[in-house]
């Protein structure tokens, strides 16, 4: 009998395993052609990559499936708690299969490839008139399918966009996170630059940064995280990225600028971090739904954990520094201590996201997160965008961008079609600050292997509290069991104080 | 109405399409993982490649196909000659896919994966014993499905066997081939060592043979034969291959040994000719059945034509052997052209089939051939392989192998159950002399390109007779446009006698 009952369950994760697998091999696809496919493939990946999304949807979105999520739900007494859990995930998955329709799926998808294209040109003429009329156009399809969405999952539509990257991660979290970031950080920004201009200049850093010395050094940097030939090798793209959800593999890609090597240096534990939470993922749900991580937010803590917490702290940069200086076989008085620091914990002033410092970081997504959903209350339209954005980096900045290309043209996301996923980046720093708050104070060690260079204790404590949670718990729940708190504001406006005003740099007098 | 007449066609493309998409895929996930996938990711990637090889054997069986066909061809007045022929290649595949029970593809698979283990176990020990049994329930196996297979397309089960790796290549091409070489070979292969007996011996070649000027000479060799960054990437993987299937993406691998430099010019121009058919497949039938390479034998024609036809020639190797001096910074008498003839053109008097001249190479593939069949007539018992092996080798080498490891256990394929496959490497043999010779006559401009290390020319007569074909008509109705006869061996011993006995070796006196 009990068998009879299962049946459903089982047949279930049969086809949802069949489309973790699907996806895993589109996920490598993506990794092969930003690394290594000669550009003449581009069509043919392309036919490949829509045959597998094809496929996907076509075992989702089978009548049956909604009678065999009932029945295992009827039955679900007989499942185990991961079962349970596994099973509360398909019928998250399937509800947004559902939502949708798939001809607005491939509309969307079609016209983001284009818009991406336009958005190159606009961007490189600093002209938002050439941009807008595609945006205005992707931005009607995908309100129409955050409206849909919204409806089945009894959100805002703004919401349900958020939901699809961070399940769980609803707006009674990241209002008040949001509302306490804007009154905190443009305060505490003019109170570190005010600090900052009575510094020293920062003396420029002299060596060989050779692509073959950053590419050693960044795999010293991944076995210090962890990482062996067994499961991870560190190849080459554009936009660094880590390739989730095969089990086993954990391979990345980071990318070497001979005029910038600290990049280098920040990419890759960036996407170490990344890297072993999929490796971390406990191997009896591989390719399940309650086996992948719990989300963008949650993915993007365990890479800041690293790159944020860890990569400049007092600990880690005392201790890579030296290491710095002897890989790239430095000279100079740029390699002392002091200097070091300088560099690493200074505000840019500049106007660009992808280099800003820990702090402006922050307000740069919520410049965006403040756009998109002005966007979406239908209190902002698309020719207003360029006024929108340079009005709010008088406000959050004290200056406006000279033009479009460092304003609202800088980013990839609008044309891509990533709507709702700037606010991941901000409450991801305000979840690694929570998590390495508890982390330092439930295992004494890791700040001292820190100095030693050794990552492993750190690890460890992620491993426990998030990797191997996977989608098992929800994404409070799993904030909650960690740190004792749902996810705030707090540990990070700590975390930010003391690195930029209050710890004192080792070695300055 | 027309339109209604194509329906079940056009229903018909859309799935074998899908399956092809889904091989394709296949194809790359086998390349990741004999070149750059961690380890650690094995079991994942088994994974991977399952679901993918369950969905494909889904889509053909479905029930509709059966009907779709049908119809289809009761409406093939309403198609064109391509879709015609796409149509019949349609067929082909599902008869062959109706045919086997999936529960026995993957039992036999299964099996092979275990028995290929039990292979390099035995290999290493030289003990036939342990590899036996498993060979013994392997053999069983494809019995069982050969028959099933023979049944279905009217074949007898070996023939069955060989018709999957090369449809319409007929015991009526293949016997009397076969039969030639047996009588014609030997005596030959006796003439040669006698002659070469006189020789004086080659003398070492010197030089910088390390892996980073292999890898420039290998693009270099690859960009005479016409491949360019756009559609091309060679990387490194223990067994040298070509990923087929993928439009535009014509990417092979290659093997750098430091001590045999001539091996990887070999794999090179190998691969790079494999490459250049997919290349140059028809773009309109990407993906379609009729859009396919015709098989086993052809492709390896397309290859051996460039490593055994031109790539021994004395016009290439005239061009070459300069090259290769001063890519690897050559010194010594070794360089010579007599000298480098000397060894190019030298019976070579091994056990081994992968070490094996020109000559000895098809003694080595008719003796497996004649093994093989002998099995499947059931004249022959498993145990009994290494005795008929050395007894083969003694009528055919005049000697036998010391042990099992150089004899009977040497090559992969038995244990990877590829069984049938063979005797295409020597019908291919046959096969490139046979095109290579009208190539040659069609255009005499091939010749004197060569000289001049340039091997477009004959990549365009490739493209025209053999490549753009496609899968567009049956194996014997392409070799008999491009050459005028059906395969047969006359090309073949006639260029064997030539290039080993008649051509005189240029600046030998």
């Amino acid at each position: 009998m009990k068998t009879r009952d299962r049946q459903a369950y089982e047949t279930l994760a049969q086809r949802f395993a069949m489309v973790g697998k699907l996806t895993s091999v589109r996920m490598l696809l993506f990794w092969d052609a930003q690394t290594v496919m000669p550009k003449g493939a581009s069509w043919g990946r392309g036919e490949q990559v829509a045959a597998l999304q094809e496929l996907s949807s076509d075992i989702i979105s089978e009548h049956e499936t909604q009678a065999l999520l009932v029945e295992a739900e009827n039955n679900s007494e007989v499942l185990d708690e991961s079962e349970r859990a596994n099973l509360r995930e398909m019928r998250r998955l399937w509800k947004r299969g559902q939502a949708v329709p798939a001809t607005l799926l491939a509309q969307t998808a079609r016209l983001s490839q284009k818009l991406q294209v336009n958005w190159q040109e606009a961007k490189k003429l600093s002209r938002f008139d050439l941009f807008a009329p595609g945006f205005q156009e992707l931005l009607t399809l995908y309100k129409e399918a955050a409206s849909a969405v919204g409806e089945a999952l009894d959100l805002s539509p703004y919401e349900a966009l958020m939901d699809e990257y961070d399940p769980g991660v609803t707006s009674e979290i990241v209002g008040p996170l949001f509302k306490e970031l804007e009154t905190y950080l443009p305060e505490l920004r003019r109170e570190v630059l005010e600090k900052q201009s009575h510094w020293p200049k920062p003396i420029d850093i002299e060596g060989d940064f050779s692509v073959s010395k950053q590419r050693q050094f960044s795999k010293q940097i991944a076995a210090m995280v962890g990482h062996t030939d067994e499961h991870n090798r560190i190849d080459e793209a554009p936009h660094p990225f880590m390739l989730p959800r095969c089990p086993g593999d954990a391979r990345f890609t980071t990318r070497y600028d001979t005029n910038k090597f600290r990049a280098a240096i920040k990419f890759t534990l960036h996407e170490a971090g990344h890297a072993m939470y999929e490796l971390n993922l406990p191997r009896t749900l591989a390719f399940q739904p309650a086996g992948y991580a719990r989300g963008a937010t949650m993915h993007e803590s365990q890479s800041l954990i690293l790159d944020m917490q860890a990569g400049r702290s007092v600990e880690l940069l005392g201790c890579l520094a030296p290491r710095m200086c002897e890989a790239f076989t430095g000279s100079g008085n740029g390699w002392n201590l002091s200097n070091i620091f300088n560099i690493y914990r200074r505000i840019n002033e500049g106007y660009l996201r992808s280099d800003a410092d820990e702090i402006s970081y922050l307000l740069h997504i919520l410049l965006r997160y403040k756009i998109e959903r002005a966007l979406f209350a239908d209190e902002l339209s698309v020719q207003d965008i360029p006024d929108a954005w340079n009005q709010l980096s008088e406000e959050l900045f004290g200056k406006t961008p000279p033009n479009d290309s460092l304003g609202c043209l800088q980013d990839i996301h609008w044309s891509a079609g990533w709507i709702g996923y700037f606010p991941s980046y901000a409450l991801a720093a305000a979840l690694a600050a929570q998590f390495f708050s508890s982390a330092v104070t439930d295992d004494l060690a890791i700040l001292p292997a820190l100095s030693e260079g050794d990552l492993h204790p750190l690890i460890a404590w992620g491993r426990e509290h998030v990797h191997r949670k996977a989608s098992l718990q929800s994404f409070n729940e799993i904030v909650v069991n960690a740190t004792g708190h749902p996810l705030n504001a707090e540990a990070l406006k700590r975390h930010l104080r003391r690195r930029y005003l209050e710890e004192p740099i080792p070695g300055e007098q």
